[in-house]
């Protein structure tokens, strides 16, 4: 199986998001503690288990995030998983390896082709998400690569992104608006998005002023307790603009032997929320 | 082989920093294409080199930093080489997984276990790199681990540093000052450390006025110029508190059969420079 490195455009993505209705993106923190008990039983069951996943879910969603934490966790068993997980990713789907990369350019360059070429790794994804604190060299490595997306931090939606990203300067803005303009010089909103979560709608006004462009990887809607009305609300733009990504309430809906139809419900049911804000 | 997970603490490191009279860090950014060509016959050239390298420089070093994104790279062949590499170290050595990783709590504690774990991920370094931006509970899983270290990121010393490091905010901090304060609260000196690029000396006195106990892991002497006199001068503490970290101007001394020979001589010119500042 084999990537054409230019296909997933913006154009395509946004053709998609129209003929599935639907701008979910389904994260594949697969943990092998949280998985089935009867999936232990085969050869790599981290794999079983998200192929199953992906069978039930592809018609519903529009983009699948690997969170590689979840597989380095396991060493040289995980990351056979990870590749495997890649490989078996529908083509028409926007990949997403969310593995907050990020260093001087000639290593952000190494993690370039560990994510991008395939003739390296194994595995080449649509997009990397990339922490931005070290600045222009640590993300361009990412961008050289044609056809390939950086989705850059912006505002997180966890307890601690207080700590830094709302950190006001001298000139009145806050760190993840620096970010976000910061950015918008290194790509365009054609190989550039950002992270913004959703666990407050009215942040994404502040966000559409600095980039309207541009799409937004949104996590936090759903165990993380966002508002999808919300986001989307103040979040769309004409190209739709958004992947709202959503993991555990979709990959373990059930634990049981019917957990890839629980989470396929669970992908409808989001599928089906998102319909009528597509146009 | 098997690391008793509370050895290296801040007392064994300072103990091997006065017996070696060293306080380098040799990086292990191991890139294939740049190895000496005949060891491109080996199973595993990446190790051989590695193994040859540690070998060669282990009297003169208190320290190994493996820069995984060179073995990523590399798809599953790189992390076995990096697997490998880890078993190879020398148990009196302070071994750091250089891997800028950082994200929400339950997935920067995949992270911890993919480093720290070794039931889980076949290895166990000492400490591993943090990149600060997603805050307090994407560092917090690290310092869980009881004997081990987490090492932020503060002032870069590459040139994308300027772009958010240096930020002013409203209060007269700069961004990497909020670092150190903020990450003060959330460990200790005894594993906390901070990422501290040489490339301007008198920036230690800054950093030192925030961290005056903390160990500081020092890039950037060497093949990015920075002085290693400025860095002593400005930047050591009673305890030494320095790692200086070198690559590329010891691993690559030489391309050709005497690679080792030379990374040795290289390290020992290091070191020799380095004995007088140790009290």
């Amino acid at each position: 199986m084999c990537y054409n490195i230019t296909r997933m455009n913006r154009i395509e993505l946004v053709r998609q998001i129209n003929l599935k209705k639907s701008f979910l993106c389904v994260g594949l923190d697969t943990d092998i503690n949280k998985i089935p008990k009867h999936l232990l039983d085969c050869e790599d069951p981290v794999f079983e288990f998200n192929k199953q996943i992906i069978d039930a879910t592809k018609d519903y969603c529009v983009s699948y995030k690997i969170n590689t934490a979840f597989y380095e966790s396991r060493g040289l068993d995980g990351w056979k998983s990870l590749i495997r997980t890649w490989q078996y990713l529908p083509s028409e789907c926007f990949s997403i390896a969310d593995a907050k990369r990020g260093d001087i350019g000639n290593t952000s360059e190494m993690y370039a082709k560990a994510f991008f070429d395939q003739r390296s790794s194994d595995m080449s994804f649509d997009s990397v998400t990339i922490a931005p604190y070290m600045g222009t060299d640590s993300v361009k490595p990412f961008l050289n690569f044609e056809g390939k997306w950086a989705i850059l931090l912006a505002l997180t939606s966890n307890e601690g992104s207080k700590d830094f990203q709302n950190i006001k300067a001298e000139n009145g803005m806050k760190l993840f608006e620096s970010v976000l303009e910061k950015a918008k010089e290194w790509g365009s909103p054609e190989n550039v998005m950002f992270v913004v979560g959703a666990t407050r709608g009215e942040a994404f006004l502040e966000i559409r002023k600095h980039v309207p462009e541009h799409f937004l990887l949104v996590p936090g809607v759903g165990a993380q307790g966002g508002s999808l009305d919300d986001v989307c609300k103040y979040g769309l733009n004409s190209d739709c603009g958004l992947l709202v990504n959503s993991s555990r309430a979709i990959i373990y809906a059930s634990n049981g032997v019917d957990f890839a139809d629980a989470a396929r419900q669970e992908a409808r049911k989001v599928q089906e929320a998102m319909a009528p804000w597509i146009k």
